[in-house]
């Protein structure tokens, strides 16, 4: 089968805007999906390699949590919570703090933003000046945390920030990791400018990073990297955000993805596999001395998302009571580094790169139109990858953390069909 | 019982943040909810006048819906799809032109800006400042749009601008529907400042209205100042953007609250009620000719909540297909407005005075303290009624669409009993 | 003699920016002046009724000023001296002091913020908001503060606006006084925005007002209308800003033009005719309470152009150690205004209408085009007047203070010549 | 005599605004000045190596210039002229096209933008951003270039800029030549930012730059860095704008600063020591192509400050007719380098170091407490220098390029002397 032999579905074209982007790379319907597959309407099965970009960790329709759901609405548990307190928030905050903050010894309070990743980041956006009465917040190069104007000005896409038709203020952008291919010291330009009084740059509220920047092209910023950064912050009174939106949930492995350079940011956002079942939902979290919002300072209609509190409690029992899940992630990470690393070829021959950590890959080619050409031909032969960095150059590798080890090897087999393919 | 006897469930005071505010006026933990009713741990029901502020025009887990939501969960239909084809949204589509738009003439492109009420505002706003390449828009006193960004620079509500932290530009205000108290000719102000070039209103890309504030104070726009207001929209090359999100989906009597006016606007937003069960969806609507959107230049990863089209198509297949819903609701505003004009005097001898349509009413108090009061007692009566406007001084009356004439009797009347209790 | 006849002067055409503007309304070059005359380079005279946009009030070149001008030069007093203390600059603050200020009861500090009007605009902004932390300054439909960024956010006119570039946020536009045709009462949407919570306004830091608008179209506020404006500002907490650049030193009558209404303005902004003699001088006044500014904190290279105060001093000495300047100028209001009225017919069938206070008056035409051609026509037979208001349809008159009476009738009768030649 | 014989004069005390700065260093009257030096009005002079911020390169009183202002005013020539067409203007034009355009293959227009540098800089950036149809300027660390809001947004100071009181927007800072020591090679990250989609840089209007920063701290741009500036512009198509207001009219040798560089900017301000003689007068020059200009667009009340036009012109005749002046500026260069490292000590044992061009020097001290001290005693012992840089750790040099060698060796004499006497 060959892409022209599938029917464009009409009403997409004829009613829905033009917005639309996904559904042109993968010209099909889907119907319903399972674990690390989706099918679409002629029963067709992909092996799902985005995850809902990162939202779905736990696979598709993941049966403990189904059941939780289920159980929950047939019941008639409320549905829409606004901010009462409820028997599923509760619980789910109960477990939030057994399973999540008390073992990690984070001293967070939770706030519900509204239930998706941009909510979360405009309310730390907001907290953050608000507690420093400061509005310069500093980011960084191919930063992504967001479409709504707060959480765009500190995006750094040059097509997205156009769509604003307003300016972007209050945003200043620094290095991220390696992005002056070590030929500067690190946070040597940032800290130069925090210490000149002349330099121009009014001083930050906050610093907001992203551990791996998925849709930047997965930057993967090292541990040493990151304790710089937050002994810079720490130094000059800036709140450091950590956006932990796609890469938290454990997809480097630990559940905050930054756990492994061992800090401790003032502020976290986390989104899309919070739920664990691609529900909409998003959490704030904050040091307790940052907790000055006035009552329904920020608000919005759906942050109180209870199904999606069930599944997201569902998911903390099933999947962060014990190591297991963080250890087979890391342990799996080994498996798909050396396959990517064979597909490299490993003597720069291939102009190919790799990097990555925990189950989020990237693999760099010479340029996005060769990407793209992989991305369909792994399409066509029932694997869903997509790219991302500025131009599209990467091909961005999220599989479940649940996928079974045939699942990867069987996804980085197409992958490696397809790199060749396109060769 | 009085309210001392309610202990307060700690968890959400030691973990959750100081921002809550619904569940400080009602301090008990909900557990399930059915048609016109919610219940707490204890199983104490109270009548729900509040509906999710909008967001469950057709009541409680409605078994119509709750019956496609189990049987698409329960087969693993799509649950997460960002904008891919689904079938779900497809029959969402189909269903939404059909029953919505065809019937009416309305020639819109759907947009899925992501699941909530402000995504949907700055995607619209976006969309009109990209299309006429203009920053400006104006709003009007005691709008409100959301809490992003840009969404918030059209709010009016000085507390909620105030979390911001920045300057909120490219906005500017106009008098509301008898804000001035009839002493000036509707509109003679905007159109003044928009004829004379010496005025400093830059020529705004589009103008944002609610037909009636729902937060601003259940304030009512008449038919004919909304006309007016598209006529001046039109002369002056303006869009104008009624923003939907609560008083759509059939609050006011029609499906869309303008319909009654008979204006065309040139974008929509919908959000809360559209999916009919209190889960995250929301919509962008605008005129075809203005769909110059870059597919992904705006995007989001909840904007395809499959499980709210399903439970959003079966809400259109049930009560949009005829015009009976319609018909219930305005005969039934009649029924809410004598009950209330009844409880108001009449002759201005109690200080209250009344406003509303469809089934969004408003009864304003001489000031926050005794509205809320009422809502107080209200809910220790078994009744759930917030306050609105810039002072709390309105009880909002919002009843699932879906009410029997018993439920709305014994709201009205556990209202009535409210308001005496607090003379 | 037609304009034809001119030959355009070729450097300017070819070396000059096309940003310069008078020179094409009077194709002649100007070589010399004296009084209240002109003379081009053919020794051609032309009586001045424009006075350097108010810059010339006593006249050009005024023998008095040039004797102590040519004497501080003769004998190389400082020029050049930024903020040192020179003995030029105390005398101009210890006679601004005892002619002005003590006079009038005035408590201002007196600070130098550079030699432009827009220097002082600015000052007087940054003041403002310094003071008060607040950022929103309001100003009025057709206002007219200065060319940079600051002023230019305050300023109504739209081609002007667009020169920005940028968006000119922080400022936000109230009706001046009739801007409504008396169908609002005065105050009520300004005063109805600060007493609502709900209605989008930012409490501003200030109101900056022009007791006439010179630019705008002389438009003339009454007494009573400033007199309630100052009150609402200090009901509000706003400092009220008079921007007597055009208006002040002498214009209405008084040496302030606000001393009319009685009102005393927390900042007052001065230039153009302060100097007396056409040289670059601005002065920012304000409360001593106010003067909170740091060393440096505002400068500019040329705010102590030390020529200017000698001249300054000068002209105070001359002509405000007494009323008769004052009542010279009150007197001729009259005579202008007998004048205009009776070439407006008195009974509206001209179309015409007059308004102005001591000497400066605007005559409307129903266009612009018209009011050009009068202005072309006056040129011709030897009066030089200039058009104001948002479409150029106001002739306005602003003749030499020191101009006699027989000048006056002169220019009065070339004037009503050039009316009627272009009927 | 010690500071504290010096009876501070009252007036400035009680009716100067705070904000005065100069005098405070400086507790004197001054009264009268000639060729390089200053008198207070005890007699005593000062000899200046201020010179009035660099606005008096052909020292006070110039005589030649002297000349022709005394005979212009006692003529009656044009004082104030606003755009109009004058004989001093023409002069004026012939003679900077004839002696400083023309023989540099300049084919700049000649922008009159009101006569103080901001006002320059605020037409340049209205300029660039109006011609491009984009908004962002880049600026460098530690640049100065006003105190109105569109320059101080491109201005480094911190305390400066916090006098806005509103943010600064539209501005991006890069690093000034040398600013990280070298650790990075110049302009990688500024290009690495343009060249990456997804770096959040907006593509920039104009970079706007003083090849000898001033206020800065005499920060001095290598030619090649200049070179590298001006081609980065080319290839990404932005404008480059120089702010020659301090360092043009010969203060570096050649009649702009950025002529040893072989650089031909899109945009130069010139100020300051236009005028030659310490009177208000600025120009924006450009490219004929960039006058886009609508009449009147920019416009200001002393735009045509004439008596400035007439010892401008006077000073071009004087100075710039032939290469004597450069030729002596460059000698001089030599011996003040020599001077300075020789205060130096040269092996780094004095912790101070030097750096200048033509005739601005800087001698940088550990910190501005010794700096200061410096001055203070300089001031003391007759000769008037001040302090630039972040922190004031500079003693800047401006002596007038007219000084008599002897003046030169004096005023050096006594720096040393004060140099050691604080040491």
């Amino acid at each position: 089968m060959t892409l022209t032999d599938i029917a464009t579905p009409s009403v997409f074209e004829t009613v829905e805007s033009e917005v639309r982007s996904y559904c042109r790379a993968w010209p099909v319907v889907f119907e319903r999906a399972s674990g690390s597959r989706l099918y679409d309407e002629q029963g067709r099965p992909y092996l799902d390699f985005f995850a809902g970009a990162g939202s779905l960790n736990y696979g598709h329709n993941n049966p403990v949590l189904k059941r939780a759901l289920l159980e929950y609405l047939g019941n008639d548990g409320i549905t829409h919570g606004l901010d009462m307190s409820t028997t599923a928030k509760r619980d789910f905050l109960k477990t939030f703090h057994t399973t999540v903050l008390e073992p990690r010894a984070l001293p967070y309070k939770v706030m519900f933003p509204g239930p998706t990743g941009t909510n979360a980041v405009e309310a730390a956006l907001k907290l953050a000046r608000k507690v420093t009465g400061r509005q310069t917040v500093v980011s960084f190069t191919n930063a992504f945390h967001g479409m709504s104007l707060g959480s765009l000005a500190v995006t750094g896409n040059a097509a997205k920030r156009a769509g604003a038709g307003v300016p972007l203020p209050h945003a200043i952008r620094m290095p991220f990791d390696d992005y002056l291919d070590g030929q500067l010291p690190d946070f040597m330009w940032f800290e130069r400018l925090l210490n000149d009084a002349g330099s121009g740059l009014d001083h930050p509220a906050a610093v907001i990073v992203e551990t791996v920047q998925g849709e930047g092209g997965i930057n993967v910023a090292r541990a040493e990297w990151l304790r710089a950064l937050a002994e810079l912050c720490r130094r000059h009174e800036m709140l450091l955000i950590v956006d932990d939106i796609q890469m938290g949930c454990g997809r480097t492995g630990d559940f905050f993805s930054f756990e492994e350079a061992g800090i401790t940011p003032d502020i976290v956002t986390l989104s899309k596999s919070i739920s664990g079942y691609g529900l909409p939902m998003a959490l704030c979290l904050f040091r307790p001395e940052l907790d000055v919002w006035q009552p329904g300072e920020h608000n919005g209609t759906f942050r109180g998302n209870n199904p999606a509190f069930v599944t997201a409690t569902a998911a903390l029992d099933a999947y962060w009571r014990d190591g297991a899940l963080r250890g087979r992630t890391l342990s799996r990470a080994d498996r798909v580094e050396r396959a990517l690393l064979d597909l490299c070829g490993g003597d720069g021959r291939t102009g190919l790169s790799v990097r990555g950590r925990g189950l989020v890959w990237g693999l760099e080619f010479a340029d996005g139109e060769r990407a793209d050409a992989v991305c369909r031909r792994a399409f066509e032969t029932g694997l869903l990858v997509e790219t991302s960095g500025p131009n599209g150059e990467v091909v961005k590798l999220l599989p479940p953390l649940t996928a079974t080890d045939d699942e990867l090897d069987e996804g980085l087999g197409i992958l490696a069909r397809s790199v060749r393919h396109t060769a």
